[in-house]
């Protein structure tokens, strides 16, 4: 059994910074990075590539939308062209700076609103994800599991793993709890530990009423925007490989 | 003996447009396209992109300072680490988009102020060659002939082709007099086609004093504007045609 | 009788321009001024502040969402405190424009997306229109007539005054026939100056169907962004003074 | 003896923060807050001019370049009108955002590139100076001792007040020692508290090389970006009060 650790990085902009990417690089296997439109100028991303590259993390194109001060997370309506331009600009931007880093681009994973909107709609999820299939045929899409994401990947034919969650509780049909909700987010490292182990080894989300969702497990989402954050990161791997999980590359 | 005709594309961003993109497709070879940081933005790429493949225009990408508000006409100083930075970020980006209309980016030209000062130093010139080579060694860079972009692209070895202005006059040591001097820029279409002539014909800059500087001419940059500008881009592919000389992609 | 025509001005940036504010200032008595959000920098804000000053045409301030890219046209869901600062912000760099121009902000109207959504909901307005009186309770707000933005400029007992379109169609229930059908902006510039003039008369919005709705009609929007527009503006201005209605600023 | 401490505030943009805002209003006596170009949106500045009117720290404008990313560091050459312009819409955009809070704008502190710009060049102060003063006649203008700031503020005859740096070693014309050279920034509060003292008691900027400066100290600017920096700044306090110097509001 083996699974994926992946965390957003380079969200970054400027002067600013955000998390604790050095951190981050030592516990994940594949890193996310932003890509200038929400967050992450091209000196940022140039860091992280090169960071990410030296300590062997899969290097993936984190497009957004093009918000700085929304943080790529406010809802904008754009249609199927616009939106497979925002991602072939991003994905082509990150091929760039990843060649300039002497590294590659070898997923994709959709930010924030971005994400969400990508989640409950196909035709959103298929304008993103055929730029950047059109750009890299052989590239690897992160899908959020059992969502229009994952449908439209296997509808595409393209290569694409199944994402999960660390510390987000699922309702019964795969959508995230909303955050507003009373345990829609965990907090505590151990009942993630347990609950990570518990959904790989089921090959199915395990949804907040108990429910088995049977799903694809190729990759876990973590956080690094504070040091709890990193610490609940860093205790989910520990705890993934005391129970004889790989964790490595997808 | 042949030329090619270059000219600043897709300089709108959002709502807004500048100069005639579809007049100037009909007569230029080449259209360098900018890549979203002092101007054009991914719709904007998109759309430029598809017209100019479709006309056989050759595609070049066209990297500027980040600067919107000054159209990348201010001078801002960056490290060479930056430069190659803001050079790749574009590069990639434009590439991206290239291959989402089904076309490929070939060649490379700095803009604004960018392209002023990499003419001015080497190190400059260095840093945003490096980064284009880097990715795509046979990208062909379009270097003002007989400045330090010229030589830089010899330097490193690069595939590059030699570019002069229509309708700007020039100093005995190969820079352009400055705008605010009388008869630096010329606004007579039959003088521009007679002089652009006489230098392709002598393989050499002829300044403002008549000096001939031997120099690589294998392309000339046109505006599109305004409509005079079209119109004294269209009447110089005319002369030239006229004069024998094929206008074709370099 | 009387009544006002009103225009956005000042959508340009940096480089760019839009409409042609030079004729409009000829043509109407108010002049709604981009504030930097969605288009308008500081210099170009300068510009058109000192020109309508010099012709006499009522400044207004024109917030709209902070997105060049989606011209304010694109909704974002803020909370009511981010419309409050979005708006203050943008008034108050108006007003300090407006002071350096020698003149003040007499009237403010909101822009795009922003003005759909607050003619939709009280909430929207009354956040934004919150903010503008805080910041000058003698503002005068151009409110769409029969709308949320009329309902909440009345419960707050600011000063205001009703627009109508000249080029739009109305549904029954006082809102736009939406851009997409048919018939739902008009382009005949004697239609257009016969229907404003019979809707002053009616103290009415005349609907698609020729439903009556009481409305106070003090001022007309008309545009400026096509020589076309500008046309219709001018036509629609001679007409209403041949019918008697004086044409002065609110 | 009264000095007054300032330091820059509300540097946030979007999902970004910088420094500890919370820490230093319980330190200094006035803030001079961002106003958008370079950092601050308008719900930063929202919150840190509410929070600084709560702990009656002096509310200043605290306007930029025009430049995000590089945090307005970065030098641009603009008019003198394009200059003003940018002065006017920062400190307008503050005055409406002190009033929403229910304060007022009482100083202007130029930032970062410009500041130093406004040090060296007089033409580049008067133009600031200029335009803060046409939108407020009575607001105080926070100027480097001795540098060109003071010269234009004395020339126009405004209100103004002199400051010298807490942590930065002077040049013996009255400018920082650059900042690569070894000394230029002091990092030791012990020996900051020390020297502020002595400059306050001698009325004199006292250079590296130990020369005398005549210069007026009515405020010591110092930082907030780091924990570190928050401590020197709360360590000077102690020591100015210890030694009997009112830390008070200029």
């Amino acid at each position: 059994m083996r699974v994926d650790l992946n965390a957003d990085m380079g969200e970054g902009f400027g002067p600013w910074r955000m998390g604790d990417d050095a951190a981050l690089l030592g516990v994940v296997t594949s890193a996310n990075i932003a890509c200038g439109m929400h967050a992450g100028d091209a000196n940022v991303m140039a860091g992280v590539m090169r960071a990410a590259a030296a300590q062997d993390v899969g290097i993936g194109a984190h497009p957004g939308f093009a918000d700085l001060q929304g943080f790529g997370r406010r809802r904008l309506k754009l249609s199927a062209e616009e939106l497979a331009n925002l991602v072939a600009y991003q994905l082509g931007a990150a091929q760039g700076m990843a060649r300039l880093a002497g590294t590659r681009v070898r997923h994709l994973k959709l930010h924030g609103a971005l994400s969400n909107m990508a989640a409950e709609d196909a035709a959103i999820a298929r304008a993103c994800y055929g730029a950047a299939v059109a750009l890299d045929p052989g590239i690897i899409l992160v899908a959020q599991a059992a969502t229009a994401m994952e449908a439209v990947a296997r509808e595409i034919g393209a290569t694409w793993v199944g994402e999960i969650f660390a510390d987000r509780a699922y309702n019964d049909d795969g959508t995230l709890l909303d955050r507003s909700r009373p345990g829609a987010v965990l907090h505590d490292p151990a009942e993630v530990g347990r609950r990570m182990e518990e959904m790989i080894r089921a090959r199915a989300i395990i949804t907040a009423s108990g429910r088995q969702l049977p799903a694809r497990i190729d990759t876990i989402c973590v956080h690094g925007d504070s040091p709890a954050a990193v610490t609940m990161a860093a205790t989910l791997r520990a705890h993934l490989e005391t129970a004889g999980i790989t964790v490595t590359r997808f």
